[in-house]
């Protein structure tokens, strides 16, 4: 097809489009956290307190973009051409990147909240399935249309294949637990947070 | 005229700085989602399914900005001059793309009201014709200043006024035809960005 | 002193950070411009026709800070050498630049209110003097520490002297006037911006 | 271990994310300052000058992330390598920085209330506190793990380790402090925010 040309500076230039997104969805997270607004006789300390499960989303969802811009620059030195539906492929995948502060705002909103609890980790393990989703079917494009160095190691190409099916296994297996046990849900979701903040392992090339 | 200098890197500055717009643009535009705020009794589920048409402008206005800045990127590889005029007339392309996150919460906010909808797909359609206008002037004002690529072949130059001029006419119809039918208008206009997602033709020069 | 050493790249990030500022600017005014809530009986349109005086200051503040763009990185290319104290006129400049969305915002709440048009004018030609002043604070400093390229021809030099000065004395001139007269201030205003739209002399080089 | 190995360009990465952070959380502050709303017998030259505590916290705010930046690009040039803890670390950082924009809207919203003022400086200077930290954990991480150019004077490394205790021991006590005496914790504060204006030192180089 004609759009399979070479462009040497092209992933250098989709780089620097998805690092402005990442900063831009990382930064207005706080935007979110609406300055509590209290009365004579109320105290502000306490309304400050009382925004813990906003600051927890924060700080989940911050280290989460960190984490996922991190992991693009590594990716995408990988890479040695694209095409345009690549580019398109990672047109979707920033849109669940910028997302992610709707779930993040709802889940510090519901978070305290018995009733809807439920509903705020459910939309949220959507919110990081989404990108986790957006991820695989960039490498596994990117795979099947030859737009990986050639150099890089099978092994090592099958490892970040199985890696990458099991973050989208564990995400969805979070949201359907969801449904049963959002607490556990949770946990999951901040463990592999945590998991990811390991250094991940490094490319491996044939010879 | 004085301000017809050749500037080599001009044309990447004003990539850089459109990135930028294009960037923050398409991020801005899930802060125009508010939190619902349900109390008590209230279902969260249905209030974020309820969200639906919010959802739908969030995607659809995500994906023409996304093109827009895949499209800006591989037309501005063409220029090879800039002058202030350019300059300006890229400050106006840019307004009307940061205008974008306005129209789309008008549409996220009052596509289901059944007495408003018509309205808002009116102002939509009107948002994307605004940008598809200014980069016609674009391209129209730097063909006539001989902005572009000399070796570019003739007919390539034809093809691509003839697709601007022929996005403009569509979006222009859209405009005009939600006056009369609403529910048409937003269909031409989501097929048209459908249809943006195929791959571009590429470039043909001389010889 | 001990900051005055040479940075051949330093202008460059300066102009990078300043261009992230003003590409975060002026994306951000259209968040300002809230969507209109209307109710059963009333009329969208109406509420959005109503809604000019936003539209009238995010265009006019959209191109005062693309020309703010413009102009800067003309001006910088003139620079070879920076201090930190440079750095921090830079910052303040920038802090101007950036407070524009509020005035801007206030201006389009208020211009269509008879009672309290004068006051929001008022703010909103303070809010142009003071990027103006922090511009022309850059340039004389930059002059009278060395900063500026030597080659630079001494009438050009002036020339951009009078016409920072001259800027400085109108919107300082708008502002005064904005008290007896907040109209005839707000024409100013707009006139001087539509002069901005002009191309800029070119710099003439000694020899 | 594994993630140890030099990546030359990694830093200028880090820098260019880092420095997109800095300019989004600096602009943003402008959009926690809402437009007053008053009805036909108020003032809004009263309102706007009611707001003088989110103008004072406004520009304290954006010199104190300016001046972060400024010393973030020195700090990074005295980097040579980058390992994956170091990438986390600043990832920290900067989740600090882009926490600030709330303590500011805090603190601008309740500077002028007796009652509450005293819990607002707390929480902002807390929001000073934690860059300054995470810049602590950056640098002593990047000396003990040898991140740091090898050329550099030991006495100059000393002065930067002593520089940031200090700055860390006194946003601590003016944290303290704020639960005594708030109005001299807030000054504290300003205080060192102008200090930090002062020219940086020089690094120096062995032999």
């Amino acid at each position: 097809m004609a759009d399979e040309h070479i462009h040497p500076n092209e992933t250098q230039r989709i780089e620097a489009f998805s690092d402005g997104v990442f900063a831009i969805a990382i930064t207005l997270l706080i935007i979110e956290i609406g300055v509590p607004h209290v009365t004579g006789e109320q105290s502000l300390s306490t309304a400050l307190r009382d925004l813990w499960p906003s600051y927890f989303a924060y700080v989940l969802s911050f280290v989460t973009i960190g984490i996922y811009w991190a992991n693009h620059h590594s990716l995408f030195r990988l890479f040695v051409r694209t095409d345009h539906l690549f580019l398109m492929l990672n047109v979707f995948f920033l849109m669940a990147i910028a997302f992610l502060p709707f779930p993040t705002a709802v889940l510090g909103e519901y978070l305290d909240n018995p009733s809807q609890r439920d509903t705020a980790v459910r939309l949220y393990a959507l919110g990081l399935l989404l990108p986790a989703f957006g991820w695989l079917c960039i490498w596994l494009y990117a795979n099947a249309r030859g737009l990986v160095d050639e150099r890089l190691a099978p092994e090592y190409v099958r490892f970040l294949t199985g890696q990458y099916l099991l973050s989208n296994a564990l995400y969805a297996g979070a949201l359907l637990l969801s449904f049963l046990e959002a607490g556990v849900a949770l946990a999951i979701v901040v463990g592999l947070t945590l998991l990811y903040l390991l250094p991940p392992r490094r490319p491996r090339y044939v010879g």
